[in-house]
């Protein structure tokens, strides 16, 4: 049995002690262990901050080549990387991609912002402004690297995304970064730090495989930790005493019901319609719903809902559930044994305040797999007809292929008030070619929101979807989201910098940010 | 006696119970007292919540004109708000118009910004930006205000500009206010809130006056906390239950040991150098050292320091200290007794570990007032030669007339890395005419500092001083410092707002901001 090691304090360890199992979840055969047990991370702590100084002397340019070093490295590693999805993830093919080349292509996004970034190793933050009675005396904010270690701890559902994009936000900005990656899927995560370890310079990325041990216990206030990953969690994090005491900053991707918005507006059969229906049924089956950004909530007029229903259930029921490996299969199992049951449990808290249109409570007979093993579950798509007083549609994120119907007046502010009732979310998505209806949706939407898909028929044709987290958007959302956010080109680096005025003479300051 | 009342719920209330005394530092004797026992917190935070729709519906410019009255009132009745800030906090006239002209200017300010941003609700937040395969998918970042109430519990140092800056910021964007002052300075605050009551929309801003009770267990998620105050409470207010449960968003302007940096190229009688005496002495005494962005620590080269000890010294002891009614005073008392304990024990703290330059312990016979009576306490400047090393320098701000000096060899990096050891600061002051001697510096202490003051003989005859807060420039810092950020123009606005990418047509994206 293959044991991932950690990449830490310069060097590949072994933790002691029994490990962890990490398992094919189609067949449920252990593909590998991993234990962290042992490996002292105040040093690894203490290592990666130390390389901090040589990456902050670096400039943007300089960073951005490591950061384009890496995307190439994925992108010839690439079929063995999509193999080790499908064998460690329950990835289909596709699955595969999003993650693999959604790493290559966000670390090749920031590797040509550093680009244009260039010489510089301060980034400039506005315009110079007077602040004197003449223009000798002005003021200049700039962003400068944050003199500590970034923690990365990822989520299980993105082994290759998680990493590269909050590594090459933080790596571009100057900080260097401990990477954790969730056990349960880390095989990818455990490839790539091999095929980066030759390219970075030692110290400024590590990878812990394995339990997170005592790692938050080591951080200090320039620190930053990033987690993506259960609100439960999250709460733990955000209230450790040491980030508490140290004002470490602390930045949060956590549950969110995301909501997709059909305007009345919209006539069945029509490309806005079309978008909105593909929309929701990728989104509720790619990575088995696996996506923090995956539509949880459908809103459509009262008027229309036998028409959406039907359709989606046609789409629905045609998907095909069964080993990720085989090219008839659409839809894989969820990634461990745990995540089924959380899934299943969820289902069952939906069935007992939702009727269904499809899929039940969600058993399936799995395609090409043995009898009885792997963890699998049917697209599961539930009614209400009041969304606003259905608690378990808007209080708990089923993360799985699982979404529900609510129905609404058609009223704008109405469906931007369910919207709302999820507490905060990634992404909200609004289907509609009106557009005052659209923007009196949006005025409400829009602070409850990190991101709000605005699907019409002009850009059906070339649209990503509002699951497609793209480096140069905005990822994060407030309240039950966290109140974090990550990526949206240059903004994705404020995390890991300090905002600071200089204030002085206008020539020196020029001087400063050339 | 005065009892303060609470204007919350839209109406004046007071508290039951035994209300806490408001003290005139001076003579100790009572001038006013406040409770808020009784109270109910849950209804004002609700009913201020509430009133966020119809701020939410006005324009920037309708906002900005709110604040422009309220800077008008201010104005309107300066002379009486420096009578109470003399009388209540123990301000000397000048004092009292840093705080009271503060207060109006940056209103003034955030009035100004709500002008030219118009009739727009939504922020830009940069360019739009092409996500699709043709212009037509376009992106757009914007800020909409966080559909929650903020709540800011201010210090006792700041009674006015305290209110002002964090509710010019928050109203601006959108946000109702709920101001919690210190309550041992809430005589000018209160006089302020009933200047305010008539000219301000209902529920938009109310007044807390009294202890804050159990106003934290009452907020959500779209909510915001700003705190300005000591390291303790901070911690108490970030690590609170319900703050963690809902990601309240929460901003922390906290204690900081401010560094000023003499560069060795100044020479003794230089603009430079006597710009570098003069702020060094402003900060020591304006508001008796109660400024968060005082300066605590001056760094010299080891070959300046009988110059700059003999210079300081000179000036420091020319101080007179006593009545601040009087206008012979140049420095007042501190605000409370117990800030007089706390400052005479961190006096204490200093002389176990340092030399005295000038006014040993900080004992003094005050000028104008009963014998015995007061909370008094002299200039104090201590001084080291192992900055480094020396933990009661770099640990512990003492919020009073108290600074030590420390030397360095002259090299650039060792005096930035000495201004790192406070463990993040609001603001660093560098004197310095060298600008490579100045950059290398500015490269270590930027990510530690948020905001960089640069002292040059260009800006002497026009420099504010780096104990400025100014509008435009941020004002905040990480680590110690609590890793908030308020003010800096725009800036200050987002702490208020939800950052949302907007993503579809581009035509509809323009049409959204306009």
């Amino acid at each position: 049995m293959k044991t991932l090691a950690s990449y830490l304090d310069g060097r590949w360890q072994q933790g002691t002690g029994a490990p962890a199992a990490l398992v094919n979840p189609a067949t449920e055969e252990p593909v590998a262990q991993a234990s962290s047990a042992g490996i002292d991370l105040g040093q690894a702590v203490r290592f990666a901050r130390d390389a901090g100084a040589a990456l902050r002397a670096m400039t943007f340019a300089e960073r951005g080549a490591i950061l384009a070093a890496m995307a190439k490295a994925i992108h010839g590693a690439r079929d063995e990387l999509l193999g080790l999805a499908t064998l460690n993830g329950g990835n289909t093919r596709g699955d595969a991609k999003f993650d693999i080349d959604g790493a290559a292509g966000t670390l090749a996004h920031y590797a040509e912002l550093g680009a244009q970034l260039g010489g510089a190793r301060l980034l400039a933050d506005g315009e110079a402004i007077q602040v004197g009675r003449t223009a000798r005396m002005g003021g200049q904010h700039v962003w400068a690297p944050r003199p500590g270690v970034a923690v990365h701890v990822n989520a299980f559902n993105f082994p290759a995304w998680g990493l590269a994009e909050k590594a090459a936000c933080a790596l571009l900005a100057g900080m260097p970064v401990i990477s954790k990656p969730a056990t349960a899927t880390a095989l990818v995560t455990h490839r790539l730090m091999e095929l980066f370890e030759p390219i970075v310079p030692r110290g400024v990325l590590s990878l812990l495989c394995g339990s997170a041990g005592d790692l938050i216990d080591h951080l200090r206030g320039p620190d930053v930790l990033a987690f993506t990953g259960s609100s439960d969690t999250a709460r733990t994090l955000r209230g450790h005493a040491r980030v508490i005491a140290e004002s470490v900053r602390v930045n949060i991707e956590a549950d969110s019901l995301n909501a997709a918005v059909l305007a009345p507006d919209v006539l069945p059969g029509s490309e806005t319609w079309n978008l909105f229906v593909a929309d929701v049924v990728r989104d509720m089956t790619q990575k088995t719903g696996q996506k923090c950004t995956a539509i949880r909530r459908v809103l459509v007029p009262d008027a229309r809902f036998d028409e959406v229903a039907d359709a989606l259930r046609e789409r629905l029921t045609a998907i095909v559930v069964g080993d990720p490996a085989r090219e008839d299969v659409r839809m894989g199992p969820v990634a461990t044994a745990q995540q089924l049951r959380d899934v299943k449990a969820g289902i069952a808290r939906l069935a007992a305040a939702t009727t269904s249109i499809t899929g039940g409570t969600g058993d399936i007979e799995a395609v090409g797999v043995p009898a009885g093993k792997g963890y699998f579950v049917a697209p599961v798509l539930r009614a209400t007809r009041e969304p606003l007083a259905c608690d378990a549609m808007n209080d708990h994120e089923v993360f799985g292929p699982v979404a529900t119907v609510g129905v609404y007046d058609g009223d704008a502010a109405q469906a931007a008030t369910i919207v709302a009732r999820g507490g905060g979310g990634l992404v909200a998505s609004i289907y509609g070619d009106d557009r005052d209806w659209v923007g009196a949706a949006v005025a409400i939407a829009a602070g409850w929101n990190g991101r709000l898909y605005l699907g019409s028929s002009k850009m059906a044709a070339q649209s990503p979807g509002p699951g497609t987290a793209l480096p140069s958007l905005n990822h994060g959302g407030p309240g039950r989201a966290g109140d974090g956010g990550e990526l949206g080109g240059a903004r994705g680096l404020h995390l890991y910098m300090q905002r600071c005025a200089l204030e002085g003479d206008t020539s020196v300051l020029k001087s400063l940010i050339a």
